[in-house]
């Protein structure tokens, strides 16, 4: 080629979109350590750590629980092509881009995909889920935990109780809330659950935890079909990592190395502790941007901690205050997606990023953005903010 | 959890097996450079300045050029899920693991697959392709071109001919050739191909570089039913990786780091003094092992440079002798797969691992551990190596 490029050496960003979200340190350190081989019986200690201290950030004792070698969307596609055969019928809550995503995913597996459609920017009501299933017998209930596309948190049991009515496992997208708020797939009573590096954890992107209960293994080991897709298969996956250590495919060594720090961050810092950090530092953002004259998006009841949606304000043009954002405040928020496409703000406060120096940044910079472009805000926000630091 | 597991810190081991490979410095370095957003603007640039040097290092001028967000295995899969349509007509080459792997992916995949069976350890004859296929059309023609679990370098022009004659697209494994020999998809008229990072090109595995030709991408786009992988759907991560940048999954920002910093130290030493290095130090590691009285498993005419396959002597344990390896002087080989179990080992110079004080290190070790197992090799091979490196 005519030009070589020169090393990278990026700008450091404050992350505050809906992931990636800021690495730690010691992250860093250990996604560049000494690469070892993925049969070396110290990388096999390293497996058995992660997903020891995986279990204990997703709340589980599931002996199926480990990280995929893909980000987010492989874990959602390795929980739906395992558990899925042709013919299954699946019932999908969509209220946001990873539903709609998982019903696309679980019609190319094959299922008989019944929609609950629901608005966006609002959790789903557990009723819908039961008029749209019309009291069928279902294979599989699938729901979005914490939808990282309109900052919505979704209440669990009501919806693990459809799933029993149905007879039907019960999968979670626990993308944006593992690592950032108390997740208890046991308690919850979930069959299958995904989540991805780069949200709470803050670890960068490319692996994705997935865990299965006893129930879903059952109906992987029962399947009478060859899972479709051979990099996701589970059953041969989980010998790998269990205690075959059969050869499948090369682990993604040094990123296994950086979840190994990212879960030993979170269970240092403690789950509840973590939960606490990024519900207060949301709850002050959020009280800054209402000072300033913004809108969240969700009702308070059903708002996502680690994700705040707020509206763009008439008149705001939404890219050019993100590229203001960008340019002269190295920080990154998210726009809209779907109908909230260009009229909605996403404001990520993930894992190290949950901290009162971002909130702060992010309010000034926010007036700043905005009053360049000719609609000031009544305030900056930040006493606002400092009032909820003060209690 | 009871105890928190301790931050790592891996043994720095001299890695060659089949993969990982070791890892520069520098590439190291970049995969903990600061995280950049996925659509932030800086980003963008990186992407693009990759997929050109993808393409400089795979010799294509292909268009949909781009890494994948998983291993080597997860490229195969992209390939074949791709280009396969339910019923399509499959012609695979078999003579390692890997083709026995495509066998099953694109059974997946839905295609009538026929297998050309091939002796282990040995090129595969174009002839068996042709009797195998019997006069049929075929959709797909798959071979692989350096088979990383036998050590064998498949020549490429005379499976092309096979292809032409069937009417055929030519879909090729180049695991473990590109980044350690010239690749030159488009002279040689391959239409999909899929490489690793971990081996030649020297960066920690986790992606997946992928090249489909204007055929392929034709074939894509004419596609009447849905790709059956929504996460490795090339229709959609086309659409991010060019001009539009639809969003699809986040990608592995860091590890697209370190590939962008091994594509560059490619580059930079060249392509055909790339692969004039991994010629020159296997020539040497052979000349070392047969002085010992070793025997290579593989024809020197089909030899694959990067991949030395040699026979475990009579009476010499394997598993012992790699054992002792990795105790002893902190290196990995690898053992053989399928028939090659426990009669084989593998010995990786990829990288920045092959290199004359690799080539010592392994003849001396190996010397080492066979004599500690009572099978004192008649010499330690080292001079006969010098005398390749002396010309």
């Amino acid at each position: 080629m005519s030009q070589i490029p020169k090393s990278l050496s990026p700008t450091t960003r404050v992350l505050m979109g809906p992931g990636p979200s800021p690495t730690a340190p010691s992250v860093y350190e250990a996604l560049s350590k000494p690469t070892l081989g993925h049969l070396d019986p110290e990388f096999l200690v390293v497996m058995d750590e992660v997903r020891e201290m995986q279990r204990a950030v997703m709340g589980t004792e599931n002996e199926l629980t480990m990280p995929m070698s893909g980000t987010g969307s492989a874990g959602m596609e390795t929980c739906l092509v395992n558990l899925i055969q042709p013919g299954d019928k699946v019932l999908v809550g969509v209220n946001g881009v990873f539903g709609t995503r998982m019903v696309d995913v679980a019609r190319r597996a094959g299922a008989i995909v019944t929609e609950a459609q629901s608005e966006w920017g609002r959790a789903l009501d557990p009723e819908l889920l039961r008029e749209a299933a019309d009291g069928k017998q279902h294979h599989l209930v699938c729901v979005v935990h914490a939808e990282t596309s309109t900052g919505v948190l979704q209440e669990v049991a009501p919806v693990r109780e459809v799933a029993d009515e149905l007879g039907a496992m019960f999968l979670l997208d626990c993308v944006t809330s593992v690592g950032g708020l108390r997740v208890s797939l046991d308690e919850w009573g979930v069959d299958a659950a995904y989540s991805g590096t780069q949200k709470c954890l803050g670890c960068p992107p490319g692996l994705s935890p997935v865990s299965f209960s006893a129930r879903a293994h059952a109906a992987l080991d029962a399947r009478t079909e060859a899972v479709q897709s051979w990099y996701l298969d589970l059953s041969m996956i989980a010998n790998y990592w269990g205690s075959e250590r059969a050869y499948h495919h090369t682990a993604p060594i040094n990123m296994i190395y950086g979840l190994h720090e990212a879960l030993r961050l979170v269970l240092e810092e403690g789950i509840d502790e973590r939960e606490a950090r990024h519900r207060l530092h949301a709850g002050a953002l959020v009280a800054g941007l209402e000072a300033m004259g913004l809108s969240p998006r969700v009702p308070e009841a059903e708002r996502l901690p680690p994700l705040t949606a707020v509206s763009v304000p008439d008149g705001v043009d939404d890219a050019a205050v993100r590229a203001h954002l960008l340019d002269h405040h190295n920080l990154e928020i998210g726009g809209g997606l779907g109908p909230m496409k260009g009229n909605t703000w996403r404001i990520g406060l993930m894992g190290a990023g949950a901290c009162r120096e971002n909130v702060d940044l992010c309010l000034r910079a926010l007036h700043d953005a905005m009053t360049a472009q000719g609609s000031a805000p009544r305030s900056d926000g930040v006493e606002a903010a400092q009032a909820v630091y003060a209690g």
